[in-house]
């Protein structure tokens, strides 16, 4: 069984979070429809703005390879590559509008990337990893699926079980193995004006 | 201890993920420094398009009276008026352009949600709650904390711990009282076509 490149916090995380990665290498496992239902329920349980749920996913698995096929080629070429190894794939799309009364919801596009969040730890929580990508092709989604033009697909996510990266392509396999890295928290947690690092999360006081 | 209004799934997911609520009523019960570093550190490991890791948050705690008033200044009016209870303020901040090159990072307010996310988790297995808002009032954010023009303040986040909903203004009050509700996975799970049900989500099949 290949391994998760766990997070290396300064702090202490939930494992759930820290066991979250986004490898580039997918095993051919299928994951089940118990674990898929999951996964969108916990979707499901999002916050989102005025309780809106802006999100909406086109879910293909390889268990349907024409409908597999017409999901993979809404990615860029460079994510196909290694997304088609993985078992399923969604297209995550969001109502840039109100359903109640058709004004713009300005908190849309974070509440997708909200439900995502959720989506990625309930996948962790089934030992299953996600890769997200923003490399789609917008309009070959909406043609392909009839996604109405208030809806912008934006995102797409390979969800599957991690492989060892040995059948990746070089560049692909590098950053399988490459250390994970992250600014530090001095560098985006700010307390009085922008840039000055708060010491309500740092190590001095 | 004032308790969570858990979600009611129809599939199973975790409990962090049916745990975490955003009640309008926080108890005075101050949060940890320890607390606060692991739930940033939670956000610095979300995911984000090409690691840009576009978030950075301004931060005040009720330790510091006159940083908390003119974070808390920065709600539009309907959400000082519960949020001033909470003993942590933060706004939400995102850099629009990539570091790198400048160019636009189509990605960036959603990878803020998605880093919100991960605070939100990290929050729940400590016992804690988050409130997130979208009304705000950015330009008096830039104004007061010398935001850059590319980065846009967005969201905004009371953090702490659930209490009594006794003394909310009645309409509040009956927003923590009443059920929770989402749509059901077939509103939002689309196969092969946009508002087809997708079958690997639903109970048939």
């Amino acid at each position: 069984m290949s391994s998760i490149k766990r997070a290396t916090p300064a702090y202490p995380i939930h494992d759930l979070i820290s066991q979250r990665w986004s490898p580039y290498a997918f095993s051919a496992r299928a994951v089940s429809k118990a674990d898929l239902c999951s996964l969108f329920e916990a979707v499901r349980w999002a916050p989102s703005s005025y309780n809106e749920q802006p999100w909406a996913y086109i879910l293909a698995t390889r268990d349907e390879p024409a409908e597999f096929e017409r999901v993979l080629s809404c990615l860029v070429e460079s994510n196909q590559d290694w997304a088609k190894a993985a078992p399923v794939l969604a297209i995550g799309c969001v109502s840039l509008n109100f359903q109640r009364n058709g004004k713009p919801n300005p908190a849309a596009i974070h509440d997708l990337g909200l439900a995502a969040g959720n989506l990625c730890v309930e996948a962790t929580a089934r030992g299953l990893c996600v890769h997200q990508m923003i490399g789609i092709l917008p309009d070959k989604v909406r043609e392909l699926f009839s996604v109405p033009a208030s809806v912008q697909p934006l995102t797409a996510l390979a969800i599957g079980y991690v492989a060892e990266p040995d059948d990746l392509p070089e560049n692909l396999k590098q950053r399988d193995l490459a250390p994970r890295l992250r600014k530090p928290l001095t560098e985006f947690i700010f307390s009085g004006r922008w840039d000055s690092p708060s010491r309500s999360v740092s190590d001095g006081d």
